[in-house]
């Protein structure tokens, strides 16, 4: 098991009268991530509602802020029972039994312009056995042509300008690969954490974009940018690209904040069941599936 | 009351050994939109399965073809009460107050990136004070820049493209709509049925793609195209845009079908409470909002 | 020696009052393209102006046509004695001994977007030894990836749709040959002409778009859609790209033709100096470079 | 007369082995723009070559610079004895009279895609009256729509991208007006000069790009971001959009200068034949139209 001990410190500075925020901070809510505790401070205080996206257990903070300056603090201590699986044992799900909630992840969105892409990902993977071995000769494909550069993109940046110019930050990467995989019909989503691992060269810890991609019934974590060690990667957020999964979204008028976003997150160890995350071969999942519903 | 009779006849010729079909044209169920009566047919006969998304009432069937010709046939007759509002008391909602199963609808997808139109949309439409008369001019605005015209796009033609070349389908009006919208935080979304009431000088009955919008809690039907009559508008599907809300998705070879798709609708009367669509200036509904969950 | 017979009928149904035509049909007069006899007939009968760019030796017909039918026939023969050279002798040209006349082809174009393919064309081709060879394989690179099929892009269609989509005709093949030596600053540019030697299964004789090169102080030719045998491509036109390029550009409404294009060309023999067009390995080039200006 | 003493000074470093420079920095060569004085400094002295474009007089220096810092410095003072109108006057020029060497300058390029824009140009100003007036006309509708914002566009920023977002930088003004121009077939290109009287709240003196338009057998001159005083443009060099005609194109690796571009330019007066530049109804033209050739 992982415990990790994490910590988010967002400053914004109101201009407009008002603004309202939709934050997506809080660890998500899935079968096997646990919150052991967590701590939320807004300064100026204020009631935040907190609202549990059932489906995917996602948590979506709604502030409505006055003008001036605002900050946000939570801390969370998390629990992660991986469902592990052998690469080799898990197949792709033919598009007849996808569930009907899995199928959005198999069209375009935004970000993710996979109708364009489909002449391209079957000349390049099309001839590869299906299943997970496949969806990583995708991830593979992708960390290979694309550089990773801080500040090269923008809000506008979809997969088609990563595949053209080769260069992004982990959303890009994410955008790329989730494109290829849906133009194979294999369901791709978008999800948000922290880039638990990563080189300080980098730079400070940040907030991480990675991909979850459907397969055997599960949500399997691809981390395409290879900046950070999935088996650290606490979900906050999914979506199916980066329109729908922000850790924030922002309504009004907010200058740039005075200060960058403050993260940290640390693993926890001293009991003998709690691991240390590590770059492991075995395939990963948060998330045993959407609830039965209906 | 308005009670209408539609059929639906399409061809296929599926090409590869076999071929997923994802359709969406059964009449979906809403609070105010009953089937009274429908069929489906199928030649060469199968088992189809027919799935109800529970939170917006859309119906998919899902089939699973062999290579040769197939046809689907679908007839019903469809009762529905709209909820009619005077425009002048129907206001938006404040994005802090927007239900979280709608805010989706305010961020970009694919066809509709609104977030390339912050500054265009607040230009044109944001000295207009906040309502459904606002909701109306943007539907007015695409109506007149944009020249209805057969064949003049394609599938990945966005609500960009339509905005800078100024022509389209129904489809292509309807993005545009919804992404002007949505730079607004007014929340949009794009739904399907069949053209009611179409000049035939713009060609045979056909499937027809307008805008739900959300105000006032209820998703109320904008037809920016102005082909067609809203009141005798039978949803058949909704969803962010065109990717999400196809009539019809495959997954495999097919031919172009050697019969174009043949539709057919009609308004009954003949009993007091039923009234022909005819154009109004009320404001339609045929959605009382999702259902509570949770 | 290559001696050509080639025809061209055009027709058109001018709509509007009048129309201007540019058509760029004649055969360039180049040192190494000698036209022998050529013929012009337009019906109804009027007066043509063409003008030669005294730079590039490509003509230009100017037609100010009024409504209703227009027909233009146009025969000619010429000799092309190929300046003919063994690749491995040709190199790269610095862009430091660029002559001022051949920087504006490493710039990018409409349809050949080099500026946003530097580190795609750096990461494919920038270990290669600069010469014709370096080119060469690029113009294979294009050549493998890209799927001829007829009407399958349109008018709008760049370099760019061309690497996404993998689908195109010549003249998207050519585009995205260019934009990709642009970007590796070698000077490239868009040539137009005949398919001569093209399999009739892809339809009949048509206009054909291929690319030259500069290197070695000469233009050499290069078909990167692999669908004709260059040795026999008599030149119309060069441009930047298509934008500069078309055989013909159309200022005013004409109606699609009653018939297409009606071309035929082919190789005269019967003479011991005459030889019939055949693929080969020599670099092929029937421009000797700009002629010295200034 | 207008007499005006400019200077830049640039600096560089170079990263790689070695880096090529083309400069277009020198005042141009016209038929009414004299270059009085001029002094090229180089750190480290080096041979420069400079050449001279003899269509449009545009001169440009070219370096190969060693790996280190770089300075440039140039100054001048110009005499520019405009062509003045009556804009009433000024009539567009048919296409079916534009000078071939004209016409490529109704054709669409890298950053000007008029091929987009027909309906668009049409429906704004087809029904205004060919001439000065509906020029001025297309330069006041990108003046109102588009917003000044340094820093908020790059150098893939295209003419649609500004009609979408509305917002950019002079080069973002001058690549709309130039598409929609070439839209209604009215020739345009793009010019490159100083800021001339610029706000010194929108910063420091700058390069500058503006517009100037083929009608009447001149180019006149029109400053769609309304920043600066067209009389005071000392005019540097032309080109089709800015891939033709940046200051400074850099082939090799250049790190961002460790001080920005520093421009000053000022108006002599002290004789009696000398005015200073100010804003003017007249229309203007530097340049009596390309060279008699051929």
């Amino acid at each position: 098991m992982i415990r990790l001990r994490l910590s988010i410190e967002l400053d914004y500075l109101v201009l407009s009268p008002s603004c309202d925020f939709v934050f997506n901070i809080h660890v998500a809510h899935t079968s096997r991530q646990t919150v052991r505790e967590e701590a939320l401070t807004l300064d100026p205080c204020q009631r935040a509602e907190v609202q549990l996206d059932p489906v995917h257990g996602s948590r979506y903070m709604r502030l409505h802020a006055a003008a001036g300056p605002l900050r946000v603090s939570y801390q969370a201590t998390v629990d992660i029972r991986h469902h592990m699986e052998d690469p080799a044992r898990i197949g792709e799900v033919p598009v007849s039994r996808l569930p009907v909630h899995v199928l959005p992840y198999v069209y375009p969105s935004r970000y993710c312009q996979s109708d364009r892409l489909l002449r391209l990902a079957f000349a390049e993977f099309g001839h590869l056995p299906p299943g997970y071995a496949r969806v990583q000769a995708i991830r593979d494909w992708v960390h290979r042509r694309v550089l990773f550069q801080s500040n090269s993109t923008n809000s506008t940046t979809s997969a088609l300008d990563t595949l053209v110019e080769r260069v992004g930050v982990c959303r890009d990467f994410a955008h790329l690969m989730i494109a290829l995989c849906r133009a194979l019909n294999i369901p791709a989503r978008f999800a948000t954490g922290i880039d638990y691992g990563a080189d300080p060269a980098l730079g400070p810890t940040d907030f991480h974009a990675y991909v979850e991609v459907y397969l055997g019934d599960h949500w399997y974590i691809f981390d395409p940018s290879g900046t950070a060690i999935p088996m650290g990667f606490v979900r906050f957020g999914t979506g199916r690209d980066a329109a729908d999964a922000a850790f924030a979204t922002i309504f009004g008028g907010v200058q740039s904040p005075p200060l960058p976003p403050r993260l940290r997150i640390e693993a926890l160890t001293g009991t003998p069941d709690l691991t240390l995350p590590v770059h492991c071969t075995q395939a990963l999942s948060t998330d045993d599936g959407p609830p039965v519903r209906q």
